[in-house]
């Protein structure tokens, strides 16, 4: 192979493709030069005048850029099987993915891990696993399964795992607690990746010590700029949710700091926004616009990451390299006309057509219940008691905190202000129910369910009455998994995801419109414009994020890191 | 030790070590910071407000920069031994060498290159080796050894061989040599050093596409640039003939090009010129006084070369990383107050009192001759016929070729204008010998002979008459390799070089002194100031450099790479 990547260099033979005519974006100099790439056996063999081959595509002076990165994300938040979910990403010229599944190893542990690992082994993308490195999240849950560091042993050899995912249990990482330690040294001079948002100081410096290498949290300059300083390398995150890169971005460029250790990621950006922009080209747009110089913004998608995670081979338009290209019709607007992975155009279609349709074993069938009733679900209140209530904020997946007697929450549920949340432990049909009250989430009558629910991924279930919420519940029973919503008793929609109750197979249009139908509606049935039907939900049974939460536990104070009684 | 590194950065253990009130300098950002430094069990825990600690050194804000690496060096050309050398290195803040101890292998192979890794193995410095590519190095001249793709397997896993050196054989490259192959294949994925001065275009291509990492040959900014589009870290070389630093960064800073692919290193560097000014802190002065920011310039000397080499504990002032530090009086002058290694302070003669005397096994005895007469090293000359000359030129290691009749050439040796030159095979006794006529050297009256002589490190004797010629071989013989003088019969100097006839293991102070004392001695015998006495010889027998040169299998063109007859 090397003896062919040398004679077509030299153009001793043919080479597969010459791309000819192009505008090579270099990211090892940081400049833009005209030349002809030619690529043999998916690695690029010259850049430069080329000789001969059998198949010449004339760019007309359009842009080579290497394949783009996304140094981080979890793919089960789209949704969408990683067939689909690359799809979308190779529309917009990412052709590596690093992922932890994260999501799926809560529901279905290591099978889960190996399934996203099997369902992506053949897909025209270089799509690499950070091993979730904290399942279950926090003790305040149950999921689907414990993931010590002898279970992590099994997978840490496969080729595509490259190291540890992000180690949220920073707590657990300063206090070297064991079996941290135990993950922490099984991936001893791999990489690491940190989740410390706002970690900083001597507390941030024994972080670093331990061997974290990269951080996706940043969220201003300042943590960002201290988070390098520590020689952590700075994520860059532009997910639907969260956007990081400006106020980053900002200050690297007033300060003229190296970018060399920066790179960008979505961590978690949903189907229907990656069609509309794209995810690491989104990033690089907003790099440009900032006045970040064009290659050196390419840069942080693309060699950036790859020294970052040691893949030597990826990131850079030059003989050698893995044959993974985007051609942009120009650095501003950044069109993608064509994406190649080695050496191959690949379209999205093609990517999707790759889609498994059969889920691996273990994975399908996710829900187990155990038997419960409708009052299970919303007990009666004592009217002199006081209760903890969760309290929506607008636009905000953080919470305020509540308490009201028994009495007014009777009369508030009546006037439709507060809904009933209960959490059912899916798994392994323990029967743990937490049950509590919900404000601002504005549904009127009927229920709503979803089996997404970060990051045990439990039975998430609001309603106005048990009767629709039972019902919904059983709903998901029966399809195991998705999102559903219930009136009088009638289902009226639901969304299965039937792949750990997390994802679907369906096509990403027709996933989109489902989704779009059933948050219409969600908002004919009351809920409020302020959040999102369900991935608010999701985001009700995640202990980390203040200030009040509800787990299978119970109402969770998220600020005290206590139960509420 | 990951426990007590976190333990120390809470300040919950004191560290070994606080440097208080210094200035960093951060090659993650690009930018200088004031903070503490703490560091345990050799490795820097904390970098800010620190913890107490067993011993504290006020910096009184003196700057902390990464000890700095000469990324490539070859260590038996400064004729002292690893510790001596070392020593000398570490005096000006250097904490880490890659070394191709190219040199040693052709004397003695595989025990040779064991000796360097012995001799450094308990110096306080990071002595890495990419095991020698090319021994020998050319196929007209007898070496002391062969190394093929079997004999390097042997070193190949040895925890301090980073890859393999550099590549001179680039046609063998280019052309797909077996052996050749078979050594890059040996070394896939590891860090191969190039040699390929001057390459461009498809050539430049093929030789990138085979795996090639680096190049230290580059001796223009087009030229460095070409390289580093290709892939190729480009080695920035500031060695005692070599110069290439300045033609290199002018060209970098007119054209801002990003910067993190290139690093420093000397290739070869005279002890006396180290003594004087030190090797890659000598590269960061130049590269800031051309106006590079001396943060980047710091870049080039640390975190590069340890990116680029694949070191990544080293090269950085940051939580984790190995605490080799060299304290700073400012970023201008670049006074070296303090060099740290593993977080122990370490001096220069601490480093040279490491030295060990012994040689390794095999290394001792290096100059085994066949018998030979007066008459084998200078042949009488027919008067009819034309002999090829080599025409030393003034400061340059490239050499004129001449011809001349034997009769021209009895009386340009009667005047003194003209010297007899011989190269005899020393390694295997085979008893060949290479004779020849040199012109410009300037010895009027004796002999000079020297055991050091690139590549092949055969035994080269020139003189006025046979019989001191003879008298010099037999000294050195004596001595076991080295440099001689000899005039009317009589030894007049002689500095040993016992270790492969390359090394000597006095002090630098000492091995400087005779140095100088020889070169005055040759002056005396008429050899000229426009070249150095015993340098400028070693390098008559390289028939690599253009024009002329001779080997121990005779005269031999340089240009068109054929013997002369």
């Amino acid at each position: 192979m090397k003896k062919r990547l040398i004679q077509a260099a030299l153009g001793e033979i043919p080479a597969d493709l010459l791309l000819k005519n192009g505008q090579i974006v270099d990211v090892f100099t940081g400049t833009v030069f005209p030349a002809d790439v030619a690529v043999i056996d998916g690695r690029i063999a010259c850049v430069g005048h080329c000789g001969e081959a059998r198949e010449t595509v004339d760019l007309e002076g359009r842009f080579v850029s290497p394949g783009l990165i996304n140094a981080h994300c979890h793919v089960e938040s789209s949704m969408a099987v990683p067939a689909v979910y690359c799809a979308e990403e190779l529309r917009w010229g990412v052709t590596t993915l690093i992922t932890d599944p994260h999501e799926i190893a809560n529901v279905a542990g290591l099978p889960g891990i190996r399934y996203m690992l099997d369902a992506s082994e053949s897909l025209p993308i270089n799509y690499y696993v950070q091993l979730p490195s904290c399942v279950p999240a926090t003790p305040f849950e149950h999921a689907g399964c414990v993931l010590g560091a002898d279970e992590l042993a099994g997978l840490a050899g496969h080729p595509r795992v490259l190291g540890l995912g992000e180690m949220m249990n920073a707590p657990g990482v300063i206090s070297c607690d064991p079996e941290v330690m135990r993950k922490l040294d099984l991936f001893e001079g791999r990489i690491i990746d940190g989740h410390a948002p706002q970690a900083h100081g001597c507390w941030l410096q024994a972080y670093a010590a331990a061997g974290i290498c990269t951080d996706h949290e940043s969220i201003s300059y300042g943590e960002a700029r201290e988070k390098l300083r520590a020689g952590i390398a700075v994520l860059i995150r532009e997910g639907s949710a969260t956007h990081n890169l400006e106020a980053i971005l900002s200050g690297v460029l007033a300060e003229e700091l190296a970018t060399d250790r920066l790179a960008f990621c979505t961590d978690d950006k949903h189907l229907a926004d990656i069609r509309r922009e794209g995810t690491i080209r989104w990033c690089i747009r907003k790099a440009i616009a900032l006045g970040m110089n064009p290659v050196t913004a390419i840069s942080l998608a693309t060699i950036n990451p790859a020294r970052i995670y040691r893949l030597p081979h990826l990131g850079a338009v030059a003989p050698g390299y893995q044959a993974d290209l985007v051609i942009f019709d120009d650095l501003a607007s950044l069109n993608v006309m064509g994406v190649y992975h080695k050496g191959k155009r690949v379209t999205a279609d093609e990517a999707a057509a790759c889609n498994e349709t059969t889920a691996g074993a273990g994975i399908g069938s996710s829900v187990r219940l155990a038997p419960f009733t409708a009052e299970a679900l919303a007990p009666v209140l004592d009217p002199e008691r006081r209760y903890p209530v969760i309290e929506l904020l607008p636009h905000e997946i953080a919470t305020e905190k509540d308490w009201c007697t028994g009495e007014e929450a009777e009369q508030a549920l009546l006037r439709g202000e507060l809904c009933r949340i209960a959490v059912l432990e899916r798994h392994h049909a323990t029967g743990h129910i937490g049950c509590g009250l919900l404000r601002g989430y504005g549904l009127k009558d009927g229920a709503a369910a979803t089996t997404v629910a970060h990051d045990s991924h439990n039975l998430i279930v609001v309603g106005t009455n048990p009767h629709d919420m039972a019902a919904a519940v059983q709903e998901l029973a029966r399809v195991q998994g998705g999102y559903t919503l219930v009136r009088g008793g009638q289902v009226m929609d639901t969304l299965p995801l039937p792949v750990g109750g997390l994802m679907s197979s369906l096509s990403a249009d027709e996933l989109n419109a489902r989704l779009e139908k059933m948050i219409a509606q969600a908002r004919a049935m009351g809920v409020s414009e302020s959040n999102d039907p369900f991935i608010t939900l999701s985001f009700m049974a995640l202990p980390v994020i203040p200030k009040m939460r509800i787990t299978d536990m119970g109402m969770f104070d998220a600020e005290n890191f206590v139960f509420c009684e």
